[in-house]
């Protein structure tokens, strides 16, 4: 199998980011994936479930907690695979990203997390051999920053 | 109303906790209760949407976090209740007590959340008048230390 | 004693900052301070003894974490202030921002500490009527980022 | 040169961290070094060039954060050593040790830094072939906890 085209390379993302199984349960989903520019966001609305309090009707931190790892995890991915460059063979890529795991990761949480329908976006921090780091903001729908997190994942 | 008694107190949290959507949704239930030695503990089952990656059969980190942020949230409102002692009216702690919300966490990933069962716990780091802070634990059914975290909450 | 004009404003913050016995230590001295834009920033020279490890000639943690312990205290201390705004009497705000402390912070060590001269700012990521949360950066004279972190303060 | 015995690591170790410039200005230095137990421990004494606060008489931020880190480095040096066993030579243990640096830090600061004298320990969270996890406590002279951190070394 040889270097997929930057087209392939994003529908295998999407495959992998889709096919998760809890971030298919928070119904997250991938909504800017521009390569050029290493913009990554996911998108998901309000559903019942994924309240935490019911008196406010805000998300549940863990739902924000879920949204700003897998954003970040994804970010970290694609950071990772241009890193690795061309030295290495595509195979051991997609090997060494399908084991990339997050170390740690900080939330704050600014403010509560009101809204119909939200937008996660990643960024890089750092890209090394061994690990990245990210940054995520999670905005509402009235482009309000409801949270920021910071993680460091291991490839 | 007057104030509850211990047992009417442990029922009330219970009730709390178990009405959250989003707790529901990981299945995450009470499991220890003890006001005297203020040890607190939740537990959760290995179920298919709660997988982070489905090649390792191991929990999404989200759903990690979310056990943390939940558990070290009811952990700091029984410490707030009690330090807001007799001085304050009942209805008002109550009160306090639902606006609690996260500040900001920190989520260490020790070892890939492999198991059947996990129960995560919570202790108390720092009890003030406005904010609590407090360390939480998750270990799976081969009592491995799968995640640790740290948490300030704000009542 | 009437409220400061800003000119006023900014030499308290400026003698306060100076007067901070582990600041001077450091040689950590105010840089830019505009209160329209809320742009805050402080610097300092590589002196050996803020040397972490010899063979590399580079910082020491402890000297990046002290940088921007102060530079996000010092923002958080004058977005408290605006914050307070004209309800509360100028004595007791003063009184409130003396007593402002760091709640918890995280640093993120980016890139080797190398330089002989570091730029630290700061800014808002939320600002409550017991809380701020800010985010701070350090630079050296290459214009690399060395190091970015965030951090909770309570007043 | 062969491997070092017990009490030879032991002085390489306590060598190491009484060279470090910024160790020194701070007056860190070893207290505990218990490799059974991986017992580890640094002590430093109030000096007035470490005030944070002169009115309240308390330790500035940053150096208890430099308390942290390197007692934390100190303990992450010594379980990467004994985690890259002997299947590596023992230069290239030296040199890998040499290069272990900090990843994310996360402090949390639980009551005032009050006191004359202060102990700082740190303990293991998780030992990778590429990552170490620590966590470390600081406490006073009268044995109240001062602040706890978390953090993330590379080597």
């Amino acid at each position: 199998m040889s270097e997929p085209s930057p087209a392939e390379f994003r529908s295998l993302v999407e495959g992998i980011f889709g096919d998760i199984p809890f971030v298919r349960e928070i119904g997250l989903r991938l909504h800017e994936f521009d390569l050029e520019s290493q913009t990554l966001s996911a998108a998901f609305d309000l559903r019942p479930q994924l309240i935490g309090n019911h008196f406010q009707n805000i998300l549940h931190g863990g739902v924000i907690a879920t949204a700003l790892d897998s954003v970040g995890g994804l970010t970290a991915m694609v950071a990772a695979y241009h890193r690795m460059g061309g030295a290495i063979d595509w195979q051991e890529k997609v090997q060494r990203l399908t084991r990339l795991g997050t170390v740690d990761m900080r939330v704050d949480y600014l403010k509560p997390g009101r809204g119909q329908h939200f937008v996660c976006s990643g960024s890089i921090l750092r890209v090394g051999n061994k690990l990245v780091v990210t940054r995520m903001e999670l905005h509402n729908d009235s482009e309000e920053l409801i949270s920021t997190g910071t993680a460091t994942f291991l490839y």
